[in-house]
């Protein structure tokens, strides 16, 4: 099992720099080969790259919300990350981050607030979602079996498992429920911590899948993820659903629990239909 | 009924200024005294200020998707709001906005995609929401009759509608279903335009205050808005909702139909529980 720190998501995500005057920092790193989805960068790795970044430009341990909009695709190589920090609350630290390519094109842009997300651990909570199933780890699917023509390099970085009831087909029908529910973990083992709940709101596949839309690419407008606690140890439980596609636009929203049965994280993209050609 | 240019809505988000060199756009307004709760502007009137001149600064007709990150209170008085535009693609215009106040202080920064929200219009369509019932607007009560002891300017700019099965009683026990159905209207009925969805996401009293927490403010940390519809005329049926309260954080998510039951827009806050003295 790799440790937090030492496994192959914290070199892909590893960066060197530090917050210089007037508040601004510069941060560079490497956008590795193999975090993609037919040679693009997946948009939860982008994000985890710029919010490492931030994350040390902050001086605070965990993303809190950070939202991320998306402008051109990653290609690997050399990256910078630009942290701006807005304000350095007692509490939270909001922070802006730009991921640069190589090529000197801006790739995203990211806003995001920073802080302990177990400040307020001591606060009365009310839950009063319904738990969703999910069928055990070693009974669902690799996401390899799910409706894709192109190669997902992400697929051997991590080990994203699809509850049969809501597998994709290559071919056939489509469902029409576009949900998707499963489990996240790193092909490593590597521990689930809030920065790796960025690639967990992005892992699977767009749940649009399971409409009779045009086939093709989707991409990510926005991307927002609320980060609601330090996950326990083991897989995370995952469901991700399209309600409205309207105008071209659709939604998918996320929920990422741990194994001890909390809410880790909310995530909702914006994203657009495939394009007629 | 005002139209919208002529209306207290537009006079209270106008801006001067454009866009100058280097993409950077400067703007200037009034924070208008009366769109306040209990002394401090309303999140989504802030929302609107600065997406106002955002808009102005993209070149394009409506804002798609926006995120505000809430850093002071918003006091009335002369206001600026710098726009930079980070990309301006074919489709959409992804501009950033900061909103500061008569002291020097930032009170919101601002992430946003702008374009046409119909250009999409001819795409095929899926919506597999279930709606939500709001009885009918003249049986709803006046937001002013809802939980707060404290005076909500808002109140008279705007004609919030509660559904009566969702009304939170100023004093006895909570329901413990942390859920707001009603109607969205300007008090001088000016139409909803998108613009005015900014304002319709953050109209409601707290979700939470169904539930039997500590009394007090809810300080937002973020709030985002999609925008999925130009609005048919007449009320905004809208429903709010607070699923998990945890860590001191929850989350509020909000969906609003227009009168032709069509979704114009979902938005989703992160907010923090009121603290202890």
């Amino acid at each position: 099992m790799a440790e937090i720190g030492a496994s192959e998501f914290d070199t892909a995500t590893a960066m060197t720099g530090s917050v210089e005057e007037h508040r601004v920092g510069h941060f560079a790193g490497e956008l590795v080969d193999g975090w993609d989805i037919g040679g693009n960068a997946n948009g939860g790795y982008l994000l985890a790259l710029a919010v490492r970044a931030m994350t040390t430009a902050s001086g605070r341990p965990h993303p809190i919300t950070v939202t991320a909009h998306y402008l051109a695709p990653g290609r690997p190589g050399p990256v910078t990350v630009t942290t701006e920090i807005v304000k350095s609350g007692k509490r939270f630290c909001t922070v802006t981050g730009s991921l640069v390519g190589v090529d000197g094109r801006e790739i995203i842009r990211v806003l995001g607030t920073f802080g302990d997300v177990r400040a307020g651990a001591g606060e009365r909570e009310f839950v009063t979602a319904e738990p969703f199933h999910v069928a055990p780890f070693d009974e669902c699917v690799p996401r390899t079996a799910n409706s894709t023509t192109v190669t997902v390099g992400l697929n051997d970085r991590l080990d994203v498992r699809i509850d049969p009831s809501t597998v994709a087909p290559i071919e056939g029908p489509r469902s029409g429920e576009a949900e998707f529910r499963g489990w996240f973990a790193f092909a490593d083992r590597r521990p689930s911590d809030p920065l790796a709940l960025m690639l967990a709101a992005d892992a699977f596949p767009p749940a649009v899948f399971h409409l009779d839309l045009r086939p093709g690419w989707v991409p990510t407008l926005e991307m927002t993820v609320h980060v609601r606690d330090v996950a326990a140890p083991g897989p995370l439980r995952c469901r991700f659903r399209t309600r409205h596609v309207t105008n071209g636009l659709f939604e998918e929203d996320g929920e990422v629990w741990d194994s001890a049965g909390r809410l880790v994280a909310l995530s909702r993209q914006m994203a657009l239909v495939a394009r007629a050609e």
